[in-house]
């Protein structure tokens, strides 16, 4: 499976949580990172270019900071030229049906925040919900949003953590339920290069012997669960 | 109350609903349209110009035609540049707190498919949720959006109620309470030259006594309602 991430930020080396995104699916040869700010300077897109771009991939992901609760306005424009033309209209089957589409936005608010009493009062869901009506008018799977909050903010174990689930959510099986995570996990581990990797390694290790505890507690309750009949 | 009409749209004059709104306010010395693409061929906004605009002002309107569920992209540009910098941090008490926000959309699918069920499965409301939070962000009054569905499609009759329904939203005092609009057509008619403007005036004419008897309507349930107890 091919993943096309459609990357729309203004300031990209100013960013560290992009950069940061970057580099961690740098070595997936499936994935494609399509910055469109580099791509298209003067803002005007090429809307064969990209039908021909996503019609390589299965998954799309649109990724942006999420400013004013939308993305920044290239990929606004991207939006209405890609999918607004009788080009597109005519293929429309063959080049976005049935395929996943994904959001990863990253985020200056704690999660928390996002909820009714919270200081922004509507769920990411709810403030997503464009996206979501745009994934359901092209018949995509809609994936579930990859948050990113307050990245600045984070500890080192956080960043680990996301670094896995970040590569997981561009090339893991949906759903990621525990056995496919898993069996990408012990994939990753047997592709992984043990001798140039050694850091990388052993936090999959770590991440693999967390995933199995997980399987370990799900198996306990179902135990426990049999054994009340 | 100054009504400032922040209008987005990449081909304003092959579009017959915004020629048709624009035509509706022109008389109206207290609204300012200001159309973006015009303003801004280069998408290069100029965020103290727009401040400066923005005080002038005690209702913001965003107009636009509602593409994939939002806006065309210079009016999320503008978002991003206006309500960015460090400018507009420190004077967002003046700029906009207290004041009152309202869209108007032209939407090419009908009204009745936007609902569970329908063909676009969300709502208005659920869809329009940014624009909600901005709102609330900048704690300004939110105002009923006001939609124009299928402008192409509507009858002389519908046109005649939504150029006076128009005006109302951009001029007229919220809520639009019976009350409210019964006082704004009678000032309404009472400002109108009679020998300039006769076919507008026989359509408002008309618009009082659907008013008038929605009133009558209302007072006629009041005294059912009293009469039960």
């Amino acid at each position: 499976m091919n993943t096309l991430v459609i990357l729309s930020h203004p300031n990209l080396s100013e960013s560290g949580s992009q950069q940061f995104l970057i580099n961690a699916v740098e070595a997936y040869e499936q994935v494609t990172v399509h910055h469109l700010e580099s791509q298209y300077p003067d803002g005007k897109i090429d809307p064969q270019a990209e039908h021909e771009l996503l019609k390589r991939h299965q998954r799309i992901i649109f990724q942006f900071p999420f400013y004013w609760y939308s993305s920044p306005s290239l990929l606004k424009e991207w939006q209405d030229v890609v999918f607004g033309g009788e080009d597109f209209y005519r293929q429309q089957g063959t080049i976005l049906k049935g395929k996943e589409f994904g959001l990863v936005l990253s985020v200056g608010v704690s999660e928390k925040e996002y909820q009714a009493g919270g200081r922004e009062a509507y769920t990411m869901d709810e403030l997503t919900r464009p996206y979501q009506a745009i994934a359901r008018h092209m018949e995509m799977i809609y994936l579930p949003c990859f948050g990113i909050h307050q990245f600045a903010y984070q500890s080192e174990a956080k960043r680990k953590q996301l670094l896995i689930d970040y590569q997981y959510y561009l090339t893991g099986r949906q759903p990621a339920s525990l056995e496919h995570r898993t069996n990408w996990l012990v994939n990753e581990l047997r592709t992984t290069n043990l001798e140039s990797l050694p850091m990388e390694l052993s936090d999959k290790i770590e991440a693999i012997a967390v995933d199995l505890k997980d399987r370990q507690e799900v198996l306990a309750d179902l135990k426990d669960t049999l054994a009340e009949f």
